[in-house]
């Protein structure tokens, strides 16, 4: 087979998918935390599916499943992430280790295959990816614990069967390069009825705390003129944010307040504190420092009412640009099997990729989400959508692969 | 001894505050939860005070301690509560039960006292003064629960040994009226360098859960401009509260947001809900029609934004206006002990008083909180003004028993 005219088994990367559905299936969708039973048995099931394509797997110290071909040829890594948000989609990350496997087959050679540990965060950020590139260190391993239960990783690990198992280590040299199917979690595409995204970065997320200190009084006896009420100086700066940061930010910008917590938060007391969890995404280093600077400057404001208002930075990272040679070798397969129907886009949401962009060249597609959705047990994408995304990336691994 | 010249024993009232401070003593101020051992174990030492003052002391079935006095005289009812909201502060309630031991005592006849149980609502609303006029039943009790630990009142009831007892009711005829003094808990009389407040009402208080509806997703993928953010919407009606409220309310009232929940509150998702309590307090009836009118205007207007925003009323009291006849016996006595440093006010929070004020006529005196400070351990009075407001109270108590 010429590997120009890759064609993979529509039906049997759907019957994958289906299958790897059955561990922790919730409603329509998938609740597979990260190292629970139903996580290391869906491991072990992607292990027997990389021995059939022939490719040894292994399960690594910090979970990463990876199955690595033999062969001196040019050779890529695919993959993506199998554990799930709780009660979430049946696709997210399983779709691109899905995607990965499939590619492997229909290629026969050259493709690496990996299921990242934990890109969605129970125990700790990308350990899984971070592990891989050498920013994952084992004092990072005893930092880790369960957002949910407060499980530390370490008994997490152990409970799993982990412990004491190496970590796999990227080896310079290896590998042209990695590339990440995903779908979008957005509208973008089904709202311009296209199939594939390109990703031509993904953005940088900067989060920060903002904590507000008034007096907590009584809330029938305290005059209003002499309040500081932590929580109204709370509710103006998000009102000031929704105000301003529409005059300077970028078509793509996007900011949240995730969480308010008012203490003591009973409905007779004033509130003497207030913390809001605060973040925006943009691709653009520049922007994310103008949004900052903006941020800086309402908070300054906010410092003149009553109360006092203090910004925390809780994390900045950098927004990484996709490799401009992958890019165009997806953009060359998604006009040969979806012509017209691409375009290129930033990814809003981080990935894995994001850190292997830090050693070797990296991409990533993106295929519509029914309604935008995902982290919900509805997430769907059309089957057709399903098979065609995985079309494209094999073609593109092809090209990849077949360059001198 | 005339009862117009009476002269309470102002050391003898320190004495018994410093005591019952005792009973649970947090820094300078107290812990002492409704039906807590500590709580318990301060009625019982209450019981014996009032026996020493010649009283016979009954704890009835909801906890209420009442001590009351032989004779066919002419009677009033003098009293607070005992318990405290947690790591609070060490007057509060106790003051007007202490007050009432000591002008007991300093009268000698003609005085009951009593001390409510959990006016503080650890189990319920105001659960001893309702009880004593008949407005609390056994279903009440029934579903009455600690809204700290989950206890329910009955469990608590029988672990402090009070379940079975008879609950003690007014008895209609037995007194001229019922009297409680309290501390201001605002900083109304501190900034008028003023020591006695006599309370002309106690305000109602009207309090809403506000409930916004939007569509919970990604932070990250998903556009501003199709993003249905409860928590935004929260921010922004709490904000507009905080402007068109002054346009339209009283010189006194007040309003408070004392919690605000995004759901679910993660830092990287769009809250799909949020919920606001909310409550405002007047002494006017007509003004709280008018707040409330103005909140559904602004309810209504919230609706027309990408979420939706229901109103949800909690709960209503009737402000409760007390006696003329007494206030003028306070003022009277305020006058001739602190001349000039008096004045009428409503009360802002909620007191027993507003209970009896419905089975005979009630009164209450203010003195003041150093700083507006309360429900807080550093809560505190000078002892000056507490011994100067425990004359003033005997003083109105000796005219009120002294007409014919």
């Amino acid at each position: 087979m010429s590997l120009s005219n890759v064609s993979i088994d529509g039906k049997r990367l759907l019957a994958d998918l289906y299958k790897l559905r059955t561990f922790g299936t919730y409603k329509t969708g998938v609740h597979r935390p990260t190292y629970s039973e139903v996580d290391m048995a869906s491991r072990e099931w992607i292990c027997d599916q990389m021995r059939a394509a022939g490719l040894t797997p292994e399960i690594d110290g910090v979970g990463n499943v990876i199955g690595r071909g033999e062969g001196d040829g040019p050779r890529v890594l695919l993959g993506s992430h199998t554990e799930t948000q709780p009660h979430a989609g049946w696709l997210d990350g399983a779709l691109g280790v899905m995607y990965g496997l499939e590619v492997a087959r229909a290629l026969g050679r050259g493709v690496d295959v990996v299921s990242w540990a934990d890109e969605e965060g129970h125990y700790s950020s990308f350990p899984g990816s971070r592990s891989y590139v050498g920013l994952f260190s084992e004092a990072d391993i005893d930092a880790g614990a369960n957002k949910y239960t407060g499980m530390s990783m370490r008994e997490a690990l152990a409970a799993a069967g982990l412990a004491g198992r190496p970590r796999i280590a990227h080896q310079p040299g290896r590998y042209r390069g990695y590339l990440e199917a995903h779908i979008e979690q957005g509208d973008t595409l089904e709202s311009c009825d296209q199939k594939i995204g390109v990703v031509t970065s993904i953005v940088g997320i900067w989060a920060y705390r903002i904590v507000f200190t008034g007096v907590q009084n009584h809330a029938g006896t305290t005059r209003m003129a002499i309040r500081k009420d932590a929580g109204l100086a709370a509710a103006k700066l998000i009102t000031a944010i929704d105000a301003r940061f529409p005059t300077i930010c970028g078509p793509r910008t996007v900011w949240t307040v995730g969480r308010i917590t008012l203490d003591p938060g009973a409905g007779s007391i004033i509130p003497g504190g207030a913390e809001v969890v605060f973040q925006f995404r943009d691709a653009d280093p520049d922007m994310l420092l103008k949004l900052q600077a903006t941020l800086e400057t309402l908070v300054a404001e906010a410092n003149q009412g009553p109360c006092t208002a203090e910004l925390i930075n809780v994390s900045r990272s950098i927004p990484s640009i996709m490799d401009a040679s992958f890019q165009n070798a997806l953009e060359r397969a998604a006009e040969r099997h979806a012509p017209g129907l691409h375009q290129r886009m930033p990814s809003g949401a981080g990935h894995d990729a994001q850190w292997l962009a830090r050693v070797m060249p990296s991409a990533m597609l993106f295929i519509p989400s029914i309604g935008g959705i995902s982290h919900h047990w509805s997430e769907n994408t059309d089957d057709a959508d399903i098979v065609l995304g995985c079309q494209v990336m094999a073609t593109a691994v092809a090209e990849i692969l077949g360059q001198s």
